[in-house]
C-alpha cells in the first residue's frame, strides 16, 4: 500500500485487513479491469441503509415517503462528491491516461462513485458494522434536514432517475388510447421498463397526466412507493 | 403476542426480543396510525443490500449494471408478494375493516409492503446480521439468474415485440452471403426495418444465430440495449 493509501486509510479510521480492496476501490475503469465499479455497487447499497438507519433513529415522526426524499437528498451526487473531495480522494484515485488528461479527477460522478466504492470496500473488510460506522463519521457534517422532502419529485422523474441509477434506459411511453370527446379527453398510456420486462397503464386527463400516472404506478409495481 | 404471530416468527426463525416490532410490521395504516410504512423503509434498504451481497459474492464475473438488474429483478412486487405468502402474511395482516372487506389481505403491495417491513423489524430487533440472515432464508428458493439482465428473451423476439408494441411490422432478415466449405458456412444475415429505414447486419454459424446477431446488433442501433 502506497503512502497515498495509508494516509487515506487514517482518515478512513479504517485499517484494511485486505489491502487490495482498498486499491480496487479506488480504480476508475479508464484505469485497469480490476475496477470499482463492483464495489460502487455494493456501497451504495451499505450508504442507503446506513442513512435510512440514522433517519429511522432521528426523524421520528416523519412519514416513510418523506424519509425516502429526505435520504435521496443526502446521498445524491453533490454530497458525495464533497465528502470524496474531504477525504482527498482525488489524489488516490487511479485513471487511465485519457480520463486523467481530460480532469478525472475532479469529475463529481467519477469522485461520488469512488466514495460509494471506498465505503463497499469496508463493507467486506469488516462488515456492515464497520461500514455503518464509516458512513455515520462522513455524514455527522451533512446537514439532515426534514424540509429536504419539499423537494418532492413527480413521478417520471423519480422512475427515470431511479432507472438511471442502475444504469437502465429510461421509460417508453405509449398513448394505447384515447376515450371520450375531442374537448373532455381521457389518456390511456402505457409505461414500459423493458429491461425489467414490466408494463404499467395511467390514465389522465391529457397525456402527460397519463404518463405521470403510468410512472407512479409503475412506482407502485417496482416497489419503490408504497400502494397508495 | 397472539398465536398467530408466535406462529410467524417460528417460520421466520427469529424470536424477537421487542415483540411490538413484529405486532407493527404487520399492521396496515388502514388498521392504525401505528402501522408498518416506516418500517418497511428499513427493510427496503435491508432487502436490498443483503441481496447485494449474495449477488456481489455468487456472479463474480457480472458487471455492476448487470448486479443491478438481476436484483431488481429479485425483489420486485411479484417475488416479495409470494415470499410473504410462503410465510402466510396474509393469515396474521392488521386491516381496516375497508381494507379487508376489499381484498386487502390479498392485495400483492399490501403483502409485499408488510413483508420489507417483517425485514426492517428484524433489523431494528437484532441487527444487520440477522436481517442478512433472514434474506438469505427466504431467498434460497429464489432463482438468481444472471440472464434475467436479458429477461431471457432473445434479440429476435425482444425486437420482435417491442416493434409490435409500437405496431410496427416485423423485421425482414435477409441472408446476404454465405462464407466457406459447406460443412462450415458463417452466414451474413441483414435486418431491416422498413418502417424505420434502418438495416443491420450479423454474422453466425447458421442462418438463425446469424439473425439473432443482426437482431442483437438493431437492438443496440435502436437504443434499446446498451453497446456491448
Amino acid at each position: 500500500m502506497n503512502d497515498g493509501l495509508l494516509a487515506l486509510q487514517q482518515r478512513l479510521q479504517h485499517v484494511f485487513s485486505d489491502s487490495k480492496l482498498l486499491v480496487r476501490a479506488t480504480t476508475h475503469r479508464s484505469f485497469s479491469a480490476d475496477h470499482n465499479e463492483r464495489l460502487e455497487f455494493l456501497g451504495d447499497s451499505v450508504l442507503n441503509l446506513s442513512v435510512a438507519g440514522m433517519l429511522y433513529t432521528r426523524l421520528k415522526d416523519l412519514p416513510e415517503g418523506d424519509l425516502s426524499r429526505v435520504r435521496a437528498n443526502m446521498v445524491k451526487q453533490d454530497t458525495l462528491h464533497q465528502l470524496a473531495v474531504g477525504l482527498d480522494l482525488p489524489s488516490v484515485l487511479r485513471l487511465g491516461e485519457g480520463e486523467a488528461r481530460s480532469g478525472g479527477q475532479k469529475r463529481p460522478s467519477i469522485l461520488a462513485d469512488a466514495l460509494e466504492a471506498v465505503i463497499g470496500a469496508v463493507y467486506l473488510d469488516a462488515g456492515y458494522g464497520a461500514a455503518e460506522a464509516l458512513v455515520q463519521r462522513l455524514f455527522k457534517a451533512v446537514e439532515i434536514n426534514p424540509q429536504m422532502q419539499a423537494i418532492g419529485k413527480d413521478p417520471k422523474t423519480e422512475l427515470q432517475e431511479w432507472l438511471q441509477g442502475r444504469k437502465m434506459k429510461v421509460p417508453a411511453y405509449r398513448v394505447v388510447s384515447t376515450l371520450g370527446a375531442a374537448h373532455r379527453q381521457t389518456f390511456d398510456v402505457e409505461c414500459e421498463i423493458v429491461e425489467l420486462g414490466q408494463t404499467e397503464r395511467g390514465i389522465g386527463g391529457s397525456r402527460r397526466a397519463g404518463e405521470q400516472a403510468a410512472a407512479a404506478a409503475m412506482l407502485v409495481k417496482l416497489n419503490l412507493k408504497p400502494s397508495p
